[in-house]
């Protein structure tokens, strides 16, 4: 069977070599060796000035939201996982959705202005599928109208914008360490800034306010992540030159035998050393996707509808209509993409699709 | 050094064992097959209805709250970890302050009427040290004014009251698998209810509100544990005899031990198993407490003021006074306790206190 992705796994040696220090300190979790140890090389290695791991790559949109939201609006993309806007939601925020760019996939910052509001105090966009929002024209109307600008950056590791890492812009990055990201630790996600006031918040909110056992700074939370899920993070990452070049060999075939006639793949940004995290192509119509969906399922092959529903149509958010999101989620398909994935797969995946809609 | 507890940790090759087999599926996790496996063995051997396995102790409340709170008043207890409160915060409700009876030192039941308004929608109450609230009178009043109950059962592993496990009392109760605990999962903890309909709307909650990968119930957030987290779970609980009777003994060591003239035990509330967690003691005042403190730290022994401070005196909280529970916030000290601590250490434990104390 061929998934849209599988989980990259160092070998349970490698992982050994990493989790029998935690069993050599007897100490499982609450920030141990393991964690400082994979912050500490994430930091050098994506150059960012703060990190935070944390135990999933949600919460550090939450913590994110806790401080900066306010129970306001917060301007958002409808085109991201799900976590995006459940997030805002949880958070007791409201989310207020600007369309996307049809090409890029990410906001459409021309629509912004016009979506700000009294209430509004954050603008949270993703960086869909690692390739950055026009982050200049962001930053400008966060300036211009005093918004906090968050970015869910939760398929970016490794991405780097105008020559630094993506983690660098807006006031809060988060990323996601899912165990199907490029980088993981099985379930985990990361908290990144630039500001040390805004780094003392964000810590101080993952671990309970605590500041020291007896006192606290002010509300938190737990978001901490164990030591078991630092452990593989080391292990992975200790393979992680591995991991870019085969998924850009992937990319590449998809780029190189895929027929581009009736289909449309992402557009990366420019300036942009992008990661090879996803290959989302979009159809001519959820018909020709559908189509395709079940000839591959016919072969074991299973892509993935990512992302579907355009957020702003879920139950519980019902925003208003989104025409472009709407659109492309109806008709985009994420094919499979991981370290591994025989070349022979890669042919016949891509001889499918070209059969149909050519 | 003697700490006040210590991770029980199963060997290097008793966990390979079990996370082996997350290896062998390519499978870390959203509910692979070990945490499908561990929530079946605490399901059976607790003999609860419905058990959720979360990634910390901390998102139950929340998730609960979430459900249950609407906004409103939480009458809850100041004697607990702050996780009770911070939740009860997080989740954009405010928390309403009972004070704790003098020997139980949970919530006072006949206290709890009075601090109910019409903004109150929920009772939550913790089952501090893993003895038992006064439930049947809790649940009396909840249902006389129709509030939902939540017990913070994060102490309760094991505790059994009234002939069943105490996790099957209250709307929903919650426990902690954090790596001090009894039994533990590294960071982890666990939603328990009995009624169907509230179980499917924790299960939705805990992920995401999907319902199949293109479709959601409703609001979700990401509760979900990792298979290296539930790995070491499966190899702690083969070990849960021995945790249980090792623990025993160390209690029944304090309890035969100390002098008890001027330091009070804990009072386990009758028809209560009570599972060992735990050993606090109450003296005549703080400032024997540090007196205590500073001598055993001197030998390098490091109990712990749990709880400290009462939770309505934290700076974001600000709650009304509780003078009882204040004062015995400022007296109590929890003893070392764990799995492998050694007579000899014991004694010169309770030998420090009782000649401090007589």
């Amino acid at each position: 069977m061929i998934n849209v992705t599988k989980t990259f796994l160092p070998t349970l040696e490698e992982y050994n070599s990493y989790v029998k220090r935690a069993w050599d300190k007897v100490w499982l979790t609450n920030r141990g060796e393991l964690t400082l140890e994979l912050e500490d090389k994430l930091k050098n290695h994506l150059a960012v000035n703060h990190i935070i791991i944390t135990n999933n790559g949600t919460i550090p949109i939450q913590i994110a939201l806790k401080l900066f939201g306010n129970g306001g609006e917060i301007i958002t993309t409808p085109f991201s996982y799900v976590a995006t806007s459940a997030a805002i939601v949880w958070e007791n925020c409201k989310p207020v959705f600007v369309d996307i760019h049809p090409e890029y996939l990410t906001i459409d910052e021309t629509k912004i202005e016009e979506a700000i509001t009294s209430k509004t105090t954050a603008i949270l966009a993703t960086h869909v599928f690692g390739n950055p929002c026009h982050i200049t024209a962001i930053e400008s109307i966060a300036s211009k109208y005093n918004l906090k600008v968050i970015y869910d950056a939760a398929h970016c590791f490794g991405v780097n914008y105008n020559n630094q890492s993506i983690f660098n812009y807006g006031d809060v990055s988060t990323c996601s360490f899912h165990a199907t990201k490029i980088f993981h630790t099985g379930e985990g996600g990361a908290l990144f800034c630039n500001d040390q006031n805004i780094y003392d918040k964000l810590y101080y909110s993952h671990n309970f306010g605590h500041n020291g056992p007896l006192d606290f700074h002010g509300l938190g939370i737990n978001a901490k992540v164990s030591e078991l899920q630092s452990a593989i993070g080391l292990a992975v990452f200790d393979h992680i030159d591995t991991i870019f070049s085969e998924r850009k060999k992937v990319v590449e075939f998809y780029n190189s035998q895929l027929n581009f006639t009736n289909l449309k793949p992402l557009k990366i940004r420019e300036n942009t050393e992008w990661n090879y995290s996803y290959y989302p192509v979009v159809f001519d119509s959820e018909a020709t996707l559908l189509e395709i969906q079940k000839e591959l399922q016919s072969e074991n092959i299973f892509p993935r509808r990512y992302f579907y529903p355009s957020l702003n149509t879920i139950n519980y958010i019902k925003g208003a209509k989104m025409p472009i999101s709407e659109s492309v989620a109806s008709r985009i398909l994420c094919l499979p993409l991981y370290v591994g994935l025989p070349t022979s797969d890669l042919k016949r995946i891509t001889s499918i699709i070209n059969k149909i809609i050519c």
